[in-house]
C-alpha cells in the first residue's frame, strides 16, 4: 500500500478546522471527499496537527495511505483539479514507511500577523483584502516591547499559562509525541519583525499546546499596548495559571507555517 | 444639507454586488444600514459605478446627504466601525453642491489580475489566500500577445462586441452619462504588465459598459494563449456583434481602482 505525503496550504476562513466533523466543511474532511473522488477509497488523512477553525496553513502536512498505484504527478494535479481554490496541494511525494504527518513531526512553526494600528490620530484602514488574514488590532503596539517579550519563552517550560483551559482540548491538542500529557514544551526561535507594513510573529517549537500561539500573541499584545510589563513573561510562566496571561488573539491572523520531520 | 464624497474599498466575495437588492446582502445596502446606525437617516448613497457580484474596489467613491450636522472625522471613525471589515471607507471629505458619484464621474480605471499557469510541466500552485482576487486561468499565456492586442482599443470605439449581450443591462450599466444609450466609448491607457507574479491589467477610460473590461480580458486571453489572432481586435470591435469576442472573464480578477471627476 503505498504512502503519501502532502504538503497543503489553505485558506482557514471557509472552515471549521481541520478536524473532520459530520455535516460541517472542514479541511481534513474536504481532503478525505477528494481522495475518494479520486481513487473510490475512504481514507482519513492524518495532518501534522488540527487548526481551529479560521487558522490558515502555508505549509501543513498530511499523510495516507491508498490501495490504488497511482503516478505522483498524477495524484498531484488529480487532488488540485478535485479540490476547491481555497485548497491546494503543494507537493506530493511517497513517503518512507511508518511515517506518520502527526506522530513523526519534530518541530513546527507558526506565524501571525498583526495589522498595526498607527500612533497618528485619524483612521488607519486594514484593506479588505488583507482582513482574513491578519489581526487588524485595535491599539497602538510599541514594536520594542513586543520583540523584548518574546525572547523569555524561548527553551523548554511548562506553558500551562497559555493553554486552552480546558483540559480534554489540551490532551487532544498535544500534537507532537514526545510529552504526552504534558505541558512542558521547548521554544527554538520566536521573534517578531516588521514586514510589508505589518507586524510578524514568528515561532518554532517542539510542539504547541491547544490556543497556545494565539494565547502568546495575546499576551505579548498586552505587553506592546503597555498594559503587561515587558518583564512580566518569567512570571506568567511560572504561575501554571491561564488566568494570569492575556486574552487568545483572533484565529484569522495564525498561519502554520512549515512541519519540520529531522 | 451636507453632502459627502467617501472613497471605499471592498472585498466583493461575500456581496452581491454593490446594487441594494432585497434580503440580499450587497455593498450599496451594508453602507446604507450603516448610515442608518449611525445617524438614524435612511439615505441611498450613490455609487460611480455598479459593480457585480464579486467584483473588488480599491476605489470605488459613494456620495450621499445627511441632514445631521457631523464632523467630518467621526463620520469616517463610526462608518468603518459600523461596516464589516471586508468594506473600508478609505476617506470622507465634503463634496461640492451637485456632486454626485456617477453624473460627476469622468474617467474610470480598472485593474484585471490574472495568476498565469506556467509554460512548465508540473503543478502551478495559486495560493488560497491570492484566489478570492485573481483568476487562476488554466492555460498558459504569451506576454507579449496580451501586450501587443490590448493597444487596439485605445481612442475611441463602439464596444457593442465586448458588451453584455442583455440590451437592457447594457442601459442600465453605463454609468457614464456622456454617451446615454451608446455603446461608444474612449480608452484612454490600455496596458499589460507583469506585477508580484501576476499579469495585470490596467484600463482607463470614459466609462465602460455592463461586462466590457472582463469581456476584453477574455478575449485578450484567447489572443494569449493563440486561439485568435493578435490583430483580431479591429475587425472585432467592427463586427458590433458580441458572439464574435471572447468569453467573459471571472469576476474575481477584476478590481475598480479609480475614479477621477475632473
Amino acid at each position: 500500500m503505498p504512502l503519501w505525503k502532502c504538503l497543503l496550504t489553505y485558506d482557514g476562513t471557509p472552515y471549521n478546522g481541520w478536524q473532520i466533523q459530520p455535516s460541517l466543511p472542514t479541511v481534513q474532511g474536504t481532503l478525505a471527499a477528494a481522495i475518494h473522488h479520486i481513487t473510490g477509497e475512504t481514507v482519513l488523512p492524518q495532518g501534522s496537527g488540527r487548526t481551529d477553525t479560521g487558522v490558515h496553513a502555508l505549509g501543513q502536512v498530511a499523510s495516507f495511505e491508498l490501495a490504488v498505484p497511482i503516478p505522483r504527478e498524477n495524484l498531484h494535479r488529480a487532488l488540485n483539479r478535485a479540490l476547491p481554490a481555497s485548497i491546494r496541494v503543494l507537493s506530493v511525494e511517497p513517503a518512507e514507511p511508518g511515517f506518520h504527518a502527526r506522530h513523526s513531526a519534530r518541530r513546527k512553526t507558526y506565524e501571525y500577523r498583526i495589522f498595526p494600528r498607527s500612533n497618528y490620530p485619524g483612521e488607519t484602514v486594514c484593506s479588505p483584502m488583507l482582513a482574513p488574514y491578519v489581526w487588524d488590532c485595535p491599539w497602538p503596539l510599541d514594536p520594542s516591547l513586543l520583540q523584548l517579550a518574546c525572547y523569555d519563552i524561548l527553551g523548554e517550560h511548562d506553558f500551562t499559562s497559555f493553554a486552552a483551559s480546558d483540559p480534554d482540548q489540551t490532551t487532544r491538542q498535544q500534537g507532537d509525541s514526545a510529552e504526552p500529557r504534558s505541558n512542558i514544551r521547548r521554544i527554538d526561535a520566536s521573534a517578531w519583525s516588521e514586514r510589508d507594513g505589518l507586524y510578524v510573529y514568528r515561532v518554532t517549537g517542539s510542539g504547541f499546546l491547544h490556543h497556545m500561539v494565539r494565547n502568546l500573541v495575546g499576551t505579548f499584545v498586552e505587553i506592546g499596548a503597555n498594559r503587561i510589563p515587558v518583564d512580566a513573561i518569567p512570571g506568567l510562566l511560572a504561575a501554571r495559571d491561564r488566568s494570569v496571561a492575556g486574552p487568545t488573539a483572533p484565529a484569522r491572523g495564525l498561519f502554520l507555517t512549515d512541519v519540520a520531520y529531522f
